[in-house]
């Protein structure tokens, strides 16, 4: 069969001959690294004494392929991503394939090539993992779950509880890119020019922030919900208000005229290279500093501020001058964004 | 609406509202511990300095409740037996949910209850997690994939890639239980006597073992592809030929005759309570003695041994005193057995 037409089969999930060959020739091909050679059913490691992360993230994103990146390289972005938030060094990957029967192996090889990439160059590699295949017309195309841990910086104590009346809230750049991606991507729309997603590893960026600041109090990364349900997570979990700035929000000019095609709210619309930090007042500077140093974070900017509210409320002041209430995203704006 | 007729729909997976409240009302709820209500993306805890190990196990089981258990308890029992075949003890467990929209909130409940109890039952927490939706169609109810760290006790140093000409063959019990299980609640078939899934965790049994004899060589659970193919990995792995007994293998009547009906070899069919040893000959003795001790190893029996062959291969001593060569699985046997 010529090599372009191979698909992947159920035999590829029978964890026989035909899955050792697909874990071999794929993904201890791509990942290179020593834990996968070993090919034991887990990957071992030494850690020093002290405190470990770990997060899992899903991915169901549709298309597979989008511009700015694909399945692999976001599904190896937003675990780390979900690591780095607690102000952790992310140390190690694994990774949970789910594969619809039919699949061209030629796509599956452009995802674990693009997975690789991601993992090298963020130097966090995918060492263990699973494979099943499932029927056609039961899954779509591929799913991917990956599972990150890491360890935490002696002193850092960085939870989604600790914001606190008077912190001040940054975010390292532009918003809703990502979602408008995909959504151009899923609606053949065409721009000027192409609206890239904006996913990334920002483990790197957190690293020179906390160095910077070891009291921030909180960072999250504004995936599926957006800016708006983030902020509202985090006033809940700390029982807090926040005000936001309408006119800081940065949303670059493309984006918030794809948005209004769509009819999207940018403030919900998913970031996979964003992480929002609410830190205190006398912190501010020094890490809009160091954020604006680091390639992530050219256009970082404060964007509001944490004040006392025992209901958690959300506002945003307009440019006018005038207020509203921003509120968690409700109902379901863009399915299978990550 | 009536609580009976609810169904997962989009807006669970949008990560707002909605995503949060089932959350709340379920993962949360259930799982009940202080990671998940803290409500971050990851979850930190503190660790010892030594080696930890990391595994990972997607779970695509169909039927999703079958005799002796259901994907909420196969996904714990398969990935914290994933972390205890490297001798480690299993820590934390993260799960990560692909439903299916349209899915039915209350069979959910009954596998995320499931879930709870084993992983309560093991004393492993599930610390974090995740929730994707995908359209109708587009998924096949509901798919975890979970992953498991946990800690390896000092001088534990058991691979695939140590067995030994001379060592001895371990089994804890009888073989085919679970694929013979699944197969039937999938044919529809009736026996006498149901089949029960042997799906089990088995950190408890293996932390007796390692405590016995620290010196064990390989450790693993025959899942997919059953022993057959366990034993051929483990060969390849170590560079060994293994010669098995088939008078030894420890094989239920019901579950023979349920593979002759079926047109299955139990060698080939998954196991989910099992696992394969491999020792030095002068520690079978006190293996077998501390497994039989242990309520998951009453029927452990030696099966067979390891001699010198470059080539790997895995042969069978039959009861008329010939011998075969025991192949790895090719083809798929049993599609979607855990």
């Amino acid at each position: 069969m010529n090599r372009i037409d191979k698909k992947i089969d159920m035999t590829h999930g029978s964890g026989g001959r035909a899955s050792a060959q697909l874990i071999d020739e794929l993904f201890v091909k791509y990942f290179d690294n020593d834990w996968l050679r070993q090919s034991n059913d887990q990957a071992s490691f030494d850690v020093p004494e002290g405190r470990m992360v770990i997060s899992t993230d899903g991915h169901v994103v549709s298309p597979l392929f989008f511009p700015g990146g694909d399945i692999g390289s976001l599904s190896v972005h937003g675990t780390i991503n979900d690591v780095a938030m607690s102000g952790a060094r992310p140390l190690y990957l694994s990774a949970g394939f789910i594969i619809e029967e039919g699949f061209s192996h030629v796509d599956l090889e452009r995802i674990v090539v693009s997975m690789a990439d991601a993992s090298k160059q963020a130097g966090v590699p995918i060492v263990t993992g699973d494979t099943k295949v499932v029927e056609r017309g039961k899954g779509d195309g591929v799913f991917i779950t990956t599972t990150g841990i890491g360890v935490v910086p002696h002193g850092i104590e960085i939870s989604g509880d600790k914001a606190r009346p008077g912190d001040v809230i940054l975010v390292n750049g532009s918003i809703g890119d990502h979602g408008v991606a995909i959504m151009s991507s899923r609606e053949n729309l065409e721009f000027e020019t192409t609206i890239q997603s904006d996913s990334a590893a920002l483990h790197d960026l957190v690293a020179d922030m906390v160095i910077a600041a070891p009291d921030i109090h909180c960072l999250r990364d504004p995936t599926r919900g957006g800016l708006a349900t983030t902020i509202n997570e985090l006033a809940r979990q700390s029982g807090v208000g926040m005000v936001l700035e309408e006119e800081a929000l940065p949303i670059k000019n493309q984006t918030a005229a794809a948005c209004e095609l769509l009819g999207l709210d940018p403030l919900y619309v998913a970031n996979e290279g964003k992480l929002v930090c609410i830190c205190p007042e006398a912190k501010a500077d020094i890490l809009l500093t160091t954020m604006k140093a680091h390639p992530l974070g050219g256009e970082a900017v404060v964007i509001g501020r944490v004040i006392e509210d025992e209901h958690g409320f959300v506002q945003m002041k307009t440019a006018f001058g005038g207020s509203r209430v921003v509120d968690w995203l409700s109902g379901e704006q863009l399915p299978r964004i990550c």
